[in-house]
């Protein structure tokens, strides 16, 4: 029951699958147990016929005039993006922003589990933060071969994610989550994904001062 | 000088604009006055020709055989983007993430002034969090009008955004960056801006998924 062709699915598509789950999930905690594709694509704020198309990757989850069975579908499309276990991930620089992520209960809940936390400040060194102990961000090599860790998580100040980045890229890891605001240079076989805050912000002025313009 | 029909800017261009300014700002600072698209595109990671067909909404920054001037580029694209003022902010939600973003310098330093922070929670409530006191939420409507506010910023637990959202939308805002991983409803004169890891993550697991299947 493994969806078809799964590697073609475009990267729209994931983000939008990624929304599906989260909402999916969400009706499930609330009993649903079939959905068609008017009500789930009203939740996920996408259109009906998207939807569907985006479904037709899992078609046999849907029952045509019932719709689609939500514990399967879920689980169809966690298989399909490689959320169906579990990942363990180290993250690098624990200032504010790491700390907020190391408390973050939703990764646990949902597979990810960061595992180590690593840094280079000695004050930092030793320190306890929500059950992790923070360890010299030399000792990574180690760890990510201990730990089984596969993916890293750069919350370091800009001008030290190359660094970080070069840490975890000796220690194998094979895809990194950069919140650092600097690009990054790897190989081209790890995968780099970069969350910049002001993607979205930038996204909220330009529209805010469209609406203006049009007035 | 104005860049002619910025409305008409695709949303994926948008976000490359955003890597336009982040990487040419970090040039500047380094003193480079004028950069070729070629090693533009490189330090972006992004293809030269790609730089090139957005940067034509820019067009007479760019000199032919000589490049783009840094200075005057950067600011084209920010009257573009809508960042060549300031915005003012509220934070709904002070738990770690929130704090976090209250923390984080960067925001100031690209013209975007978080003014407030709101929580329901009456433990919170007069505390000092880097510099605001956190101001019951009921008093949000108040706040947005005297201290001229146009975004809200949710950093709520997913079944608190939407009461977060009203909050923020009786009080007038204009946009709002969500980062509470639950779909908010805004009326269509409201721009929402969903901030979620997971969809970061997602595209990592697939992606590092997908290499594996091709091994």
């Amino acid at each position: 029951m493994l969806p078809v062709k799964s590697e073609r699915i475009p990267r729209a598509t994931i983000q939008r699958l990624a929304v599906y789950v989260q909402v999916l999930e969400s009706m499930r905690r609330n009993g649903v147990e079939v959905i068609s594709s008017g009500p789930l694509a009203e939740a996920c704020d996408v259109n009906a016929s998207q939807v569907r198309k985006d479904l037709a990757y899992f078609g046999e989850f849907g029952v045509r005039g019932v719709g689609y069975h939500v514990e399967n579908l879920i689980e169809a499309i966690k298989v399909s993006l490689g959320v169906d276990r579990e990942w363990r991930a180290a993250l690098v620089g624990v200032g504010n922003l790491g700390r907020a992520l190391l408390h973050y209960g939703e990764f646990k809940a949902r597979g990810f589990h960061i595992v180590g936390a690593f840094d280079c400040d000695p004050f930092k060194i030793g320190e306890q933060v929500y059950g992790l102990e923070v360890t010299c961000t030399n000792s990574l090599k180690d760890a990510v071969r201990n730990l089984d860790i596969e993916i890293g998580i750069i919350t370091t100040p800009p001008e030290r994610a190359q660094r970080a980045a070069d840490h975890l890229l000796d220690a194998g890891v094979r895809g990194i989550l950069n919140f650092a605001g600097a690009r990054i240079h790897v190989p081209d076989k790890v995968f780099v994904e970069y969350v910049d805050f002001f993607h979205y912000l930038y996204e909220l002025t330009f529209n805010i001062s469209g609406a203006e313009r049009h007035r």
